[in-house]
């Protein structure tokens, strides 16, 4: 299959290997979805919340209830996320895997809360092996319906009040790369921000001596990383396409990765973020992204602004001519 | 306006700064049309092409039939620049600037053939002064019949076998860097044809002693450069928003640039070219592209697969509530 796409897409009317990346796009998607002709349907993001324990200890210099505010801006449309998803004809879907505030059911999300928020891990582990557990079936749960929907094309995001600290710390313990290296600014800390983030972060890691992806995940993780990294294994064994984003997206992906290596088979990753240690991950995957806008919101906005290049992949293979076809001269 | 426009991006419900490069660019859009709710009305993209005398001396592996080629491709919808534009619904006219080949009237192109191709320039100049004034003043009318039809928005895209060496040239002789930094592989050179071609151009370098850019224009160019030139020069007179995209697009902009510096406030750069020098040209305007996806392909299609992101830019800074508006706590 490899061959035949290869072919395909050196005798469209273009010098070879002229559209760069925008091929290699191509020929993983035709690989995934075994076909010369593959399609993108019903394209779906989902965007995780969650809160998190160690919020308490000032990691984010916004405060928790952002959380909850941000999911209600979501749903009414107002978020950045909102904006490029309508743009793009995206199908967006927000999960409360475990926001702490009570959201009325008739609210239009996915009402997945596991608790109301993680513990403080500098005080104990963020949750245990059971709700960790139960975090991860229902991210699967939630991505089989969108598949036995039609959708074939997923993305992530995420909400929470202080999960780069997550990311960082999952980062840390599994990859082994210093606390330093892996903790950034976040939404926004300055300098002093950043010293108490990293200090806090220090002793959050020395704290606990766990190395297993499961464990690791259970310990520094949120509810939302947790169900992401459940909904990712899911998106693979399905074979969907993942589009994998920023950091905190990253670090759920990097933990699915220990667990089924194979996932990269599937995933694009779409935007390196700002966030100082995603580019780290993504090296350590041995991924490049497709773009860098210097963007570093979260809620997977990169995944969704960079969906039209994607389809551009496909509809390249689907719908340019060949030079036969074209009746083009190729090189001499 | 740069104030206002800042305060209306800061305050929308994101962390400060975090969109990145879509921040810059809706500040440039803000400007350009001096408004805080900017607008892109009738997107359209514009392929000037022309032939090149040049070509006969074989600075490019592909034979010069390919241009008119290449534009029945255009017409037809197979090329890469019709995907593109149908995908994101962006307005495509291609222009018969020089091409030698005599198109039917009937045929959906804009014909303003100047003449079939210019001279070959290792033994006279292009074109003349006079011919060189035609092609600049039709480009300044089609863009101006676009902008009368409610066009804003407007992107420039190519196409002549052989083109890649004019856009060199002048390079070389209007920043004055050597004829080595400025000659890339273009469509696919191997070692053995890049080294005569940039044989052929340091001779067609050394042949004429212009510095005037109308001059080193008519001396180079193509009359699809020309053309564009003029287009842009309009572009910016109606204040229209200006999307650049690849090698030989810039070496139109670089042209106008000499002639009316202030073009620059209206110019997005949209994608940075795999061909050698454009980086360097890009460097010497200072200015960056929006992406890098290693795409080489010229007729525009960097900016056609990248105008979804202008548009993200635009949305966001017209539909993101802000934080006051959504009930989303600010930073503390």
């Amino acid at each position: 299959m490899r061959e035949v796409l290869q072919h395909k897409i050196d005798f469209k009317t273009k010098p070879l290997g002229s559209l760069g990346k925008l091929e290699r796009i191509a020929m993983k998607i035709g690989l995934i979805q075994n076909t010369l002709s593959p399609e993108l349907r019903n394209p779906t993001h989902i965007v995780f919340a969650g809160d998190h324990g160690l919020a308490d200890e000032g990691v984010s210099p916004y405060p928790k209830e952002v959380t909850f505010q941000m999911v209600m801006n979501f749903l009414n449309g107002g978020a950045a996320i909102s904006v490029f998803c309508r743009q793009n004809a995206i199908n967006l879907k927000v999960v409360d895997a475990g926001v702490d505030y009570i959201f009325p059911k008739e609210w239009n999300l996915i009402h997945a809360k596991i608790a109301h928020g993680t513990k403080n891990i500098i005080k104990e582990p963020a949750m245990s092996a059971e709700l960790c557990q139960k975090a991860m079936d229902k991210g699967r749960e939630i991505v089989n319906t969108e598949y036995y929907a039609g959708c074939n094309y997923i993305s992530f995001g995420e909400m929470g009040i202080g999960n780069t600290s997550s990311a960082s710390l999952i980062m840390n313990k599994l990859v082994g790369i210093s606390i330093e290296d892996c903790t950034g600014r976040g939404t926004g800390h300055d300098d002093e921000g950043l010293k108490r983030k990293t200090a806090i972060l220090k002793e959050a890691s020395l704290k606990y001596n766990v190395t297993e992806p499961l464990q690791v995940l259970a310990t520094y993780g949120g509810f939302e990383i947790a169900m992401m990294c459940g909904a990712m294994l899911q998106a693979k064994q399905n074979g969907m396409i993942i589009i994998v984003d920023g950091f905190i997206t990253t670090s759920a992906l990097l933990t699915a990765y220990f667990l089924d290596k194979s996932i990269l088979d599937n995933c694009i990753f779409s935007h390196c973020s700002g966030e100082k240690g995603h580019k780290a991950m993504l090296d350590f995957l041995g991924v490049e992204a497709l773009v860098d806008l210097h963007m570093r919101l979260g809620e997977g906005t990169g995944a969704a602004v960079i969906f039209p290049l994607i389809k551009s992949s496909v509809l390249f293979l689907n719908e340019m001519a060949s030079f036969e076809a074209a009746g083009v001269s190729n090189k001499a």
